[in-house]
């Protein structure tokens, strides 16, 4: 007989004394509207607002939570349906999904359990557990759901009680997506400008994409100044089209600003395809530090997503493209690494940064002091990997004491994967509300406090740090 | 209506099965006396024995975790009174005090909202809580209080059963203040010998503070000999005074000597001010292990502060001075950097060393591994940012498994905040005895054993640690 | 009256709610035969099949937990009877254990408590706890113990359930010991090819190793060529002898390749006793990589080890050798250092590799997420310091989330104390039921769930990770 699909009401709140506590605070944030201003979920989607395709297509190959596991154990990233970037596909998507579900058990004590277990349950009504034995039956089910006009992406985006919904864009972007949805559902789905690939020199087709930025911005970037204007163009095309934030993600936190005359060098030898690794490593550190004084300028909220080397594997990233799962952490750091920033812009008025990190071991040494002192600073949510149950306590156990709730920014889900953005802040809600029970129970916070500062974590957080500040 | 302050019994005890242990334990060492052997409490607040002045000064504008969580959310450092060092200050106590209140939500969750309130309720027999409502009330209240005579730092001395307590004193100071302590309270108020503005060589007025080191040791500092010399002679003068103990913050804990003439080349390239950053770091370097040597013979018991960038925030350091809050921590190793040090001195009879350390992934990675091998060691209480419940917690979990207790140095309270010093032993007491009670409820330490090793880490363990060796 | 020694049938399980969970998973687990994949008992043991000596030499003066921790208290080496390397000892087996007795307090709260607590108890039946006043009396009840026929190690096998135990080899030992063994007990006692002596080109009487490879194996190591081939061979005839594991113990876990022509230079000039420090470590990573290509071929598991400073303290290594207790972990990296081999091999067949540190910081930012990618890879059991019942809890909330739980080893002993074993997999099986049932009571894990993982982290995941792939 397949195993029933049945999340607990109290699944990831605490047991013993703290229960009851989590539990009332929890029933007092559930309900609470979504504030998703930090995802990944495309644009087009929203635009387009068609029926999603296959179970597979919706919830296995788009997820590289669900991919790296599979791979892990030795499914190849092609009976996965991962698109080569020669085109080539050749898995079906029901062969797919049955990988998928004969593996289930690989995913027990991980929180991709939790999401797919809710997105399972109580988004698509399903009762039974993946298996080898159920795999069919779930897809042809899920399916069928998923032609149904109240599973239509807009459609959810009101029944998961979506207020806003942030997308991240390139600064390429011609935001066209955004200006078809933004005609029907004014600011409900905004974009973030993302300068990665521009502000990368060493990256492959970068002199391409300056010159589209040149061109969508018009302004001249064959010259670094050009570049610049160009960049404080599209950040303005950004906020005329709703945008309350950048996101910038860097191998380091390194943001040391160059003499302008050597950006100017480094940004030319660019041009010229000639660009060293250390020139190009000193020019986005010095970028980093450029985005912050626009963001001084014009109120953009700086989100920054250090720490990771991207691509780890090159014959993965050579046969099926970036973002596939092989992206890993390396060890962190801010204090020094941020100083040249934060000592220019650390107490200005108009400036919001709201910093992440993939290393635990920076939260107590380096982010909750910074936090803690600067009012520029808001700590994002555990991200990627720590955006787990044990994650988030970890996270908040570790920061609370030195920079309190009210410099950190709230949950952000920061996913691609749209069905599970009811799934991740619930759980972060969850676990939240068993932090804050826990607290209670052992008299560190009165459970008055507790209730208010819950509905900060879960919805005025949010609101408060991703505000444009000038 | 106001909300009412009431600490409760078991704030900070575990719930659930472990709360009646801890109970227990806490009961039989909550009353055991205060030593407090590493902290910053003013010598002259003992020599005057003056009443305190208003709440603000005495409770808001030197106690930098206050002032830097205020910072952090916008309010300015002029607005809490911090006094620049052009000598302004614009900001009326009452106003400070009302900024303070208003944000009193904002310590949700830290340790400073535990120690106040234990202050606020214990040692001022307040009632109401803080808040925008109640400030005037409480500013009133404390005021009045300030001024009875059992309020006096000596009278408050006997009141907190602090048997005796350490100050930190830089080893220029010529210890008058503890002359005249000494003579109506012997042994009761000592000093500790800090020498690390001398032996920092490239900060500025190091060179007068050299000379002012000779006089008072009557040696000729113009030559690395003589300065030496000095040293020595100062670290008597304090033995003299009652002096248990040196302190020293360095940047890292590299402890590497240099040969005689290679010391005496920087030292005389600092007094022609010429020094480099890279041959002051070097000196010291050698000046710890020169420290350790000093230790292995007057028997002083070296404490080590590592790990900090001081004044990260150039602009704030300008106006406002050092030790405002602005010193974030940084990665800290010790297995290499103390190699040398160890090597001559971890198994010296005569020789003790307390670590401490604002970077917890040291704990279970180098501190327990050293302090569990070398009998010159002990590992310090957990300091500053980490001075806090879990943070305690955490340093337990951590350090015990591989160091056990009885190479740890019990608690230190390392607090300018003297109204805080019975708070911060009675908070580090409760977790120690959750800590205690935890493992005696999942049957890893007996009951009996538990109460042992409670009064040691509350009391014994202190006094053992901070014991002259020669 | 001496205090009883009783260890508790529930120690080291969870209070509270998840209790009664924890023992039911603990119940269905305790029994479960022993595979001991990783370990240092002599192989000499179970050849000769003898009685032990007397407790000191037994359960004192070879096991570094117990005499690291006296050492650290001032027990002097020469007191607990450390061989020095000068052939002298002078102290007396009954006043080693004296020594022993008298500080049993040390130990309080350190897993080296639960393992003897859990030896003297259930394996050697003793009623008192160790003390100044009992050691005598403990001291000759164990020893009368250690005569009776039941308790010799071949017994003990039995008695233990240990279905396989892997010794750790030299790759230059004659394997002669396993061959007396596998004559009587055919595949019960394995070894492990460890070549670390081989590979660190620098080490004194390194190249009398090289030249006793080359006769062992029939090959000529005076050239580099030689000398792979030697290893090669030398692997062969340990998986002839039953290995399926090699183990390298490395400083860091570089594993960069070299050009055949540098390796071969390097390894000549190491024969002249002419290799640079440089030169020894980029051959040393060089030859982790060579490991690994001979792994992919001949199937044997290969164990990393690194990230541990050797010999911290250079004199107790001149007085009394290597392995006393005195080797300090550092910083480890695996994200950048292991790339090149991950590269190579991280998706190859017939290759797997255990991964182990002493670092907990990359349990989650670089073990977690490379494990839960790279099919390769599976994360060892918390190692050494870390093989705690909190290091173990540790661990499991730090990897899971990211890595699941078939991504990981399995417990392994990893210990020369062969009496110690039984203990040993007993206290991981309990973290680990209490770990499971801290899930099970906050609904993030189903109870049917919990205990299949239960059997297959203390069993089936040992069974399947050290077996030959090829």
């Amino acid at each position: 007989m397949p195993k029933a699909l049945q999340p607990h009401p109290d699944r990831a709140l605490p047991a013993g004394e703290a229960r009851e506590v989590a539990r009332r605070i929890h029933a007092s944030t559930r309900s609470l509207p979504l504030l998703c201003l930090h995802g990944h979920v495309d644009a087009a989607l929203f635009a387009a607002d068609e029926a999603f395709g296959n179970p597979a297509d919706l919830l296995v190959v788009p997820d590289h939570y669900v991919t790296r596991m599979l791979v892990s154990q030795g499914v190849s990233p092609d009976r996965l349906g991962l698109p080569r970037l020669d085109g080539t596909r050749t898995a079906e998507p029901r062969e797919i999904w049955r990988e998928f579900c004969s593996h289930w058990h690989l995913f027990l004590g991980t929180p991709s359990r939790y999401w797919l277990e809710h997105e399972f349950a109580e988004v698509l009504g399903l009762t039974v557990a993946p298996s080898a034995e159920t795999a069919d039956e779930l897809y042809d089910e899920i399916s069928s759901r998923l032609k149904e006009p109240e599973f239509r992406p807009r459609a959810l985006l009101d029944r998961f009680g979506i207020e806003v919904i942030s997308t991240t864009d390139a600064a390429t972007d011609d935001l066209a997506q955004h200006a078809k949805i933004a005609a029907d559902l004014p600011g409900r789905v905004i974009p973030t400008f993302r300068p990665d690939a521009l502000v990368h020199l060493d990256r492959p087709g970068w002199s391409d994409l300056a010159g589209r930025l040149g061109e969508l911005a018009g302004a001249d970037t064959s010259s670094y100044e050009g570049y610049l204007e160009a960049l404080r163009q599209r950040r303005q095309a950004f906020i005329a089209a709703g945008a309350l934030a950048t996101d910038h993600g860097h191998l380091s936190a390194a943001a040391t600003p160059l003499e302008h005359g050597e950006a100017a060098r480094i940004y030319a030898s660019a041009l010229r395809g000639e660009v060293s690794a250390a020139d190009a490593a000193a020019f986005a550190g010095h970028m980093l530090f450029q985005m912050a004084a626009m963001s001084a300028e014009d109120g953009l909220v700086l989100q920054l997503h250090p720490g990771v080397l991207r691509d780890h594997d090159p014959a993965i990233h050579a046969t099926y493209g970036p973002d596939q799962g092989h992206d890993i952490p390396v060890a962190a750091e801010f204090t020094r690494s941020l100083r040249p920033l934060l000592e220019r812009f650390g107490h200005a008025e108009g400036f919001r940064m709201v910093l992440f990190t993939v290393d635990e071991t920076v939260y107590s040494r380096e982010l909750a002091p910074l936090a803690g002192v600067y009012p520029s600073l808001r700590l994002g949510a555990p991200w990627w990997f720590l955006d787990s149950p044990d994650g988030m306590r970890r996270f908040r156990e570790l920061v609370t004491e030195t920079a309190g709730f009210y410099n950190t920014s709230g949950f952000v889900d920061d996913t691609r994967a749209f069905l599970s953005i009811p799934a991740r802040h619930d759980l972060a809600r969850r676990i939240d509300a068993g932090y804050l029970a826990k607290l209670v129970v052992e008299h560190r916070l009165d459970e008055d406090d507790a209730f208010q500062v819950a509905q900060d974590l879960a919805y005025n957080l949010a609101a408060t740090t991703y505000t444009r500040r000038s």
